[in-house]
């Protein structure tokens, strides 16, 4: 089987971790990475980060000509610049190449335009591409209807540095339907990467789900569930959550 | 609505926070409560427990005349009492009484004997009949479909007096496909009335689903939540996890 | 040796517990109980209890007449009554009798007046009775200094119906100097006795202390512990953190 | 005040964050690295590690000639190599210079010779410099002292690929006189970088005692911390347990 072509906007601190779990699993080539500036332009990305082979070009935003992707085919882009990476690959969505998105967050404006990818191709779209915090949310909706009268707190722990509330913490708030003032704990001290617990509590009994993440590179791989989900798969607009909740369906146990 | 009406085997430690769910919950009534030997003979179970009304009249197993279920008509039959109960009720079960039995163990023919009742009647057995340990049970089986290539460890931990392994956490490594030797930890001391923790470990990331009880009022808390499921159901054979499945199934979210 | 004799104030959720754990204990005698109101008057604490001996006889407060102490010597009072309870002993601990008072919240007045006892013999208070609470608390405060640039939190976790925050979290939070609003996390869900962690962060590593109480028995368990403490102490008043504080100084570890 | 100068022994894995951890607090100076083979031989480890000044030239162990510690004087040798490093700064240690030795482990040989030095200078050995890890070892010896009806058990959880049991489990488990067959747990899924807890179970509470690493530049700040203590103390065998015992014994709580 051929590899799966990858071209990758973004080369920042989670890009380069990214770029990384792809050059390091044989499904995939790494065709290209596009980030802005000039920094490190036409090196390749695996030399950058310790192989000793060619692969991930990195071009600039200015290097980006009409015949870009025709130059440079690949068959998904994956998005983990911001929220202006979208303008730059329309016409590549529009051929029918696959999109992933991971930016945190995007105007209307821009979410709109990526949407209306969704009519020539599989697009999806996650702020957080984890694996285990999108089956978190899945089950934490399930188990919510399971046991409708439980009382359900989330507690989110991070390192001192970040200020916001996570936004997958508010998220999963949101799939829950809680109010976030009274039910969402943050947690702020060192020597925590990211650890989100969701716990369920009924007169007797409690239910806790809790994930933790060591490294940004359980993005990557996310990403790279992603990929493998999307083969062959018809356009539309996919969310992690939209397939983790089809394998949910797909898995239930039968006795 | 009329309510529910329900016959109870067994009136020893677990059995009596039975009956108390069962008197403290204003959808059913307790009829009566078959025990062994003579304590309480004819006494109110409801008196026994606290309640100012009378209700759960104590049998012996002596009373069971031919006529004991014809006289004493019930909806539901919950048996926490031992293994030899399913001889007491065979004739109930023939003639359509529901059928919940929370036996821990059982011999192949009283096991045989049970299962024959699922052509006349819904019957539902399930060691643990707690929401919590099956809703775990489930999700872990889920989440080892959606993640094939994580590690997982069972912990148990339970209160100094148990001396062997935990039966659900058994239970959990068999429908896991792993082996006990291997990857169940048993945590022996007090203060701790029963928890159970699945781990799941992926390269940068990992799940813990857990499950912590407080009081055997859990198992009283899973009949009821079972003798609701089991209402205007067809007659067969149901487990704790075959209900819990179907709850998975039904509320899948829709993105 | 004689046994400790024991004189209880109070007779509520918390007292019957407590009254069980001396009961329990052969090392002592239930010589009493004093509580409010006429319920259960002149029976037996140990019979209300299910033990099948003659011990702790209720009085109720209107008993207390002059010589109700000097007729029924105690070595110990043990206070688990409200903060009016003061008033009805201090005759009795000015003539030596050591006073252990769990109550759990005084005005300044009452206060004062047990301290005033202390001149005379041993006065022990804290409304936090629980061993492994107040280890806990001994242990965060000297972490504190070990790690002076950690990073605290103080997470308490309490059933739904516990409406305020944990007067021992808030005590703990105090000890530690920090801001009860932004660093003491409330959790409330059903299913939880009582839980308090503490977490240190440092930037690669975490430390958590952490407590779980299954029943008020841990408090009875305190007063014993207190209890034998306190033998032939001179006269002053103790805290548990006191007596905690002073068990490190003495189990400090020589290699 | 001048600067501390650290000579560094190891430029492995471990030895790389170590050298990060002194190059990054203004405190000291990194004078020298002494590795074997000829990698990155005359290299700034600075350079190596994204600094833009020069610190920590790297030998090899074949420069170190007989003038090679009084051309390059440091205060303190930190040695992160291996069990055979203790011969190589035998001269420097009876000139007095201090002594770190994180080696994991000794002969009896070469323990016997790391001991000798400490007649003349400062020794410290602690094949765990995490003061975290140390804290905890503190801390549970004296609990067990304080609660001695506790049942204890100890759950260690790494990476996969850690085969055999925590050496620092063990240790524990020896300095809490534990069976290690039947009260030490190991837990192993990807994930999770290191885990230590501590589990004292009584009647009707658990204290739990955890401490989680996220990186080995914990060993780094544990140095740091040891040498700091280490300033002008009189020559002897110092462990980091003795340092923290010491530290628990000067900031027991005053109430």
């Amino acid at each position: 089987m051929n590899k799966i072509r990858i071209g990758l906007f973004g080369f920042g601190k989670t890009g380069k971790v990214i770029a990384n779990e792809f050059l390091n699993d044989s499904l995939f080539t790494l065709a290209w990475v596009v980030r802005k500036g000039r920094d490190d332009h036409q090196k390749y990305a695996s030399r950058l980060l310790g192989y000793e082979f060619d692969a991930g070009k990195i071009f600039s935003i200015e290097d980006m000509d009409d015949d870009f992707f025709s130059e440079r085919l690949v068959d998904i882009i994956v998005d983990f610049s911001d929220s202006t990476g979208v303008y730059l690959y329309q016409r590549a969505a529009k051929t029918g190449i696959t999109i992933i998105s991971a930016i945190s967050k995007y105007e209307q404006k821009e979410l709109d335009l990526l949407k209306s990818f969704a009519e020539f191709t599989p697009v999806l779209y996650s702020p957080n591409m984890t694996l285990g915090i999108n089956v978190l949310m899945v089950a934490a909706q399930i188990l919510q209807k399971i046991v409708p009268h439980a009382d359900i707190e989330i507690v989110e722990e991070h390192f001192k540095g970040k200020t916001e509330v996570s936004g997958t913490a508010k998220k999963i708030a949101k799939a829950l339907n809680l109010n976030e003032e009274e039910h969402l704990n943050s947690i702020r001290v060192g020597g925590i990467v990211g650890r989100h617990e969701i716990i369920f509590g009924m007169p007797n009994q409690t239910i806790r789900l809790s994930h933790e993440s060591i490294s940004r590179a359980a993005f990557g791989q996310g990403s790279i569930f992603a990929v493998k989900f999307l083969i062959g798969k018809p356009p539309g607009m996919y969310t992690m959550e939209t397939i983790i909740a089809e394998m949910f369906r797909k898995n239930i146990p039968v006795y």
